[in-house]
């Protein structure tokens, strides 16, 4: 992978130089010669024969980088033995810490955030544990829990490579929310077990955000920790996909003058975002969707093994199509893929309804390109940064957490998340709808206040919110 | 218990008012009569009958706050519902807070922190997960688990209530020793379980605090993790104690002019760090240690059905000595409390050897009060703050949990917390040595930075150090 243009470079190559047989002036010669400026060095451990040194350099671009590197390991003597570029620079030592929010000063502070001043404060929850949503970190603390059983596009590469993904998106939740969020990466997929261990974890905390678990294995533990836990729990690739995609269909629609119960939707992809996709559709008013996989559409009346297909059987494609995604897609409004690159062809855009709506969400590599869909679609939107209408679920997930903490949800209910999906929509104005803007930008500031709020009101209308509402606009701390 | 003296004083009262009945004003005429100065007031929620208010007010004591409360609930119509002072006030939303390091600035940032950047991170530690340690928050990241079991002298109070008093060390962790830790407070005391889930987590943790988990179920926990984890797990309750005790030991022994070797040591007490101390002290070349517990002293020869008993029965009371407190403690010359308050009498210190040294660190109420104590003891030390010598674990674990971290220990060896013991007794000088200073201040700068390259020391010469030991002063960054 590339790094990402517009990032100034600099890179750090630790050598293992054997003191023999080599000298620091060949070194610096060969990164010289390759373009190379070197701004640092660093002597590491030292033994009778070998020195480690980590050079600093600054390059232009990646190329360059494994010239120098190149050039380095052809100086006799010299091994480079690890490359650290910007990306993994940001990463040593990881992406989050955990500070003290006030300074112990002196010996009286030390008595109240400690011993002997801290103990009235247990004694306070035991005799009614439901203030430890006040007294404690739970008040706005929340899990990021995975098994690293899928990550990202990466597939099962265990809970330590898991890692600096869930830190990414702690750093995110602090960040665009003021979410305190924890990466808790276990070391089993076992579905029971996991259950079991988020259950015994969750006195520590207000909400779970699971994420990147495998389907169905997923579907399981999700529903089971909400039965069996008091705080909400949301598995953000299924949820918080389904709702930023719900956010720019519901924009797409409007632009296009078109009615969500009047759509016929094709969806390839039934993993678990294609399924939580399909059912906030449905949700939101969609009755005609016909899911597609890799063995072709999942047909009303035929059996599945696979649980989830067969709920998705028995609540989807009520015409009962059946065949290639080729063919149930004629007179399709909508596409949406959460599936694999160019699974969708031109000659299928042209056979789709007026006024084509696709959202094509695969990841790196969406199930086709804007350049090749441009000239037969109406409104195109992918997962990517570098295209109009990225689908993003950082407009979710920082929003919806910050509304179900600041009212002590219990659960996230189906009209929190439409809610949060009509909020993102509506921080573009009708003014501003076009065919390249249907979603925000996520760096726009408004969009986590307005989600907020939305599901904040969505939780006291579905009764989950276990805070008194404040009056004022701004709410006032209550403990 | 009242509130720490020298603390400046406000609370807040949140009150109830009957719409129709009351008037704030007065409301502020009860305050003002009994002495309290109104500096704010929040509304918070309100209804047809009702308004929730809280009020600030300034206080110079417990007392005052009771006599408020007192004239402010007799007030028709209005009800005091909670009170918050200063140690209240300071939990509020608990206190500890998990921040980025560097915050997502562009774009940019956006995709090195998170995705597509990150996956290249993900995909280096999946090919080589030691990199988990440098790459992640491995790193630089404990977690202090507790089942809130044995929390403080509270008892079983469970997770929720723990949770104040692991927040509290995490705060100690990161501002006396850079160490950041997360509380993991879980919902279960089954031992299996307890061993299980810390294992599933601990991916994401370079080492694990064990707090106030109930004897006897902690020394499993903790010696089937140590045997199943490659992090290292250390139980502060047993072993934090150890090393401290050990330290004033050694000053105070070393100002009495006796040798570790030729010592007569009463511990009474013998529950997890009681037994913990003991073996510190047989580790430190200490042969005649008699434990003593509610039955009376713990005879080698015979059987008990605690199977820490029956070790300690094994390894300890070389004499066979049998009896109560007063019967064995004659002729010693150092009598160890972590058992309850005032079961050490006048009459007993009579009967030690010459230059009788007393640890009475029952908290808060130790074995024999200091006042008591003084004309009959050489050497004094409890576990409080407000008498000389307190032996408080905040002198070990940031110092022993920064070397572990820095230099990537497997374990805590048992030479590791006895180099932490010299370390901590070396910050007193010989010069400085006396009856009430045998001990540093838990806020002496230097102490964990003396203990943190002692243990690094150690750990090397153990074996179980697995980072390259750096040759500058200060270890370069390794990855």
């Amino acid at each position: 992978m590339a790094i990402p243009s517009g990032a100034s470079t600099s890179i750090i190559l630790r050598l293992e130089m054997n003191k023999e047989t080599s000298s620091f002036a060949q070194v610096a010669a060969a990164v010289g010669d390759a373009g190379g400026d070197i701004v640092a060095i660093d002597v590491g451990r030292s033994d009778k024969t070998i020195t480690v040194r980590d050079i600093t350099v600054n390059v232009y671009d990646q190329k360059q980088t494994e010239l120098i590197v190149e050039a380095v390991n052809a100086v006799n003597g010299v091994k480079v033995v690890h490359v650290s570029d910007q990306t993994f620079l940001l990463h040593i030592g990881g992406k989050i810490e955990t500070t003290p929010k006030t300074p112990i000063k002196n010996r009286d502070d030390l008595s109240r955030v400690y011993t002997p001043g801290v103990a009235r404060v247990c004694m306070a929850i035991h005799e009614k544990p439901s203030r430890a949503h006040s007294l404690t970190i739970k008040r706005n603390t929340i899990a990021v829990v995975s098994d690293g059983s899928a990550v990202l596009g990466l597939g099962n590469i265990g809970p330590e490579a898991a890692m600096p993904v869930m830190e990414g998106k702690a750093v995110l939740f602090k960040q665009f929310a003021g979410v305190d969020a924890f990466p808790i990466c276990l070391n089993t997929q076992d579905t029971e077990e996991i259950i079991q261990i988020v259950k015994a974890i969750a006195p520590s905390f207000g909400g779970i955000n699971l994420e990147d678990i495998s389907s169905p294995r997923c579907f399981e533990i999700e529903q089971r920790l909400i039965e069996e836990l008091d705080i909400p729990v949301f598995h953000d690739d299924q949820h918080g996909t389904a709702v930023v995609l719900l956010a720019g269909l519901l924009n797409a629609v409007k632009l296009v003058g078109k009615r969500m119960e009047d759509l016929k939707i094709v969806v390839c992809g039934i993993g678990a975002a294609g399924i939580a996709c399909s059912k906030m559709l449905l949700a939101a008013g969609v009755t005609n969707i016909i899911g597609v996989d890799r063995a072709g559409a999942i047909v009303r009346g035929e059996t599945y093994e696979n649980r989830a297909w067969q709920w998705y059987a028995e609540n989807t494609n009520p015409e009962g199509l059946s065949g290639s995604l080729s063919e149930v897609i004629r007179g399709a409004d909508v596409f949406i893929g959460v599936s694999g690159p160019g699974v969708l062809k031109v000659t299928d855009l042209q056979q789709m309804a007026k006024d084509p709506i696709v959202f094509a969400m695969a990841n790196p590599t969406p199930e086709i390109s804007p350049e090749e869909a441009e000239p037969y679609v109406r409104v195109m939107a992918t997962g990517r940064s570098d295209y109009p209408n990225q689908i993003n679920n950082v407009l979710c997930f920082p929003g919806i957490f910050r509304g179900i903490l600041d009212c002590r949800a219990s659960r996230v209910t189906e009209e929190m998340k439409l809610a949060a999906a009509k909020a993102i929509a509506s921080v573009v104005s009708d003014e501003e709808l076009n065919e390249y803007y249907i979603i925000p930008s996520v760096f726009n500031a408004s969009v986590v206040e307005t989600v907020r709020e939305a599901v904040i009101q969505a939780a006291y209308e579905s009764g989950v919110a276990r805070k008194a509402a404040p009056t004022s606009p701004k709410p006032v701390t209550v403990y």
